[in-house]
């Protein structure tokens, strides 16, 4: 099976239906970003009033889940059982991990991995519903972990 | 005289009008960046086919600007007279700083510093044409520190 | 007693068996590094679907026991007594420490020390039993510090 | 155009068959890495004798053509007319990245983009050579920027 990467257009889909989702359901400001199956940034949009830490925040999502290959809840799952597995596991990701969701894993319909979406900016699992309506507007498919 | 940030959609504004200059030029794929007067990312979009490290690359023009409150010439300059100064400085900014054109201070019409943008994988000169051509598609101001 | 460095040959012959062990067990995709005595890689292999960070964990899990001569048990150990212990070690590590099961001394026969695996990608005792079908492949001897 | 990753099975032999190349030419020991697009290493072989540093230059060559998009030759030109562009991107890159020959793409046959094989050791241009018959063994197309 062959890693794609997802497009820029793909990616600026996501991102504006991610915002138009957060400011429908009255949330805050929200940033996404969107990364290749690599790590690194493809498209990044802050809304106006997101703080300025909010990009880290919505990369370390996303790239959390891709450093690892688990989704934000398998990451949550393994870091309760072991606390000094997610510690360490940080420091050698430069902190660009989290365990808590909004970070989504991008496929394509034959299930390929093209890159993943970081969302961050309301309560979690908001900021995982935005990067779910981006992620149905694209066409693509989103794997969360949740069941 | 109070700085205000650059919005979500004139950054979007800028960013489009810049990869759209490129792609009209037939310039390498890009990747551009628009940041706040803090240094963090407001927008960002890569080009299919630009390489992995161009957003650190597109952040580090813009935010080596706002760092220093200089522009990319008058780095240069700098740099040119007191060598050492700049690897103190580039050591300080975490590598996020760079002597090369395409790093554009963005402000209004009455003078106010709006952000920077940053821009990466053609030749510097096309790089900062990008910008400028973002920045006038936004209406707003581009200065370079070229005469 | 001179220490020896296993040779590409043995770090290849670990690396394909304990690969092999993964895949016949059902594990998740695995990475497999083998380092020297001095913490330099001699063979590094990365399953198909392993994350982009899972080098960086084999080489830390191996590299973080040749860094203090004690096994990953004897760190968690030192590391429960003592947390900041742990903390001050990872930082001067760079992070290439962990506490978990999964990086494996390997010896010869007369107990010369010969490097080290790491391995990493499902559950930590499955990496580590990973691990110890790649080394016995090799007619090594394993040290994991289990009793 | 979508890229996609090199598989493990394509990288070990562009391993094996680099490091034969060297052998049967009498070169120094050789250390080989095959980095997917993102610059994560898929698969590294040192051979017995080849230095501790090797791996990070192995890795180095390759992550650096895939990180700015542009061949060895291509960032040695970049490097001779703007010294500085190189120091800063070096720095962004943690010095992942080397303008000598040895560090060469690898695409497939409908010039997607799979990875990039480095390859140190020996003399720059002999190193290149090695990653040229480990790519031609794997039946991929190796782009080294030479005319």
């Amino acid at each position: 099976m062959l890693d794609m990467t997802i497009t820029l257009e793909q990616a600026q889909t996501i991102t504006a239906a991610a915002l138009q989702h957060g400011t429908e359901q009255g949330f805050n400001p929200l940033t996404v970003a969107v990364l290749d199956p690599g790590g690194a940034i493809v498209a990044l949009a802050r809304q106006d009033g997101s703080g300025f830490l909010r990009p880290d925040l919505a990369v370390g999502k996303a790239s959390g889940v891709l450093a690892l290959g688990m989704t934000n809840r398998a990451i949550a799952a393994r870091a309760a059982d072991s606390p000094e597995f997610f510690t360490s596991v940080a420091n050698l990701a430069g902190g660009k991990i989290l365990s808590v969701p909004g970070g989504v894993f991008v496929k394509d319909a034959a299930g390929a991995l093209l890159g993943a979406v970081g969302v961050t900016g309301d309560a979690s699992l908001n900021d995982e519903a935005a990067a779910l309506a981006g992620i149905e507007a694209a066409g693509l498919v989103a794997v969360t972990g949740a069941e």
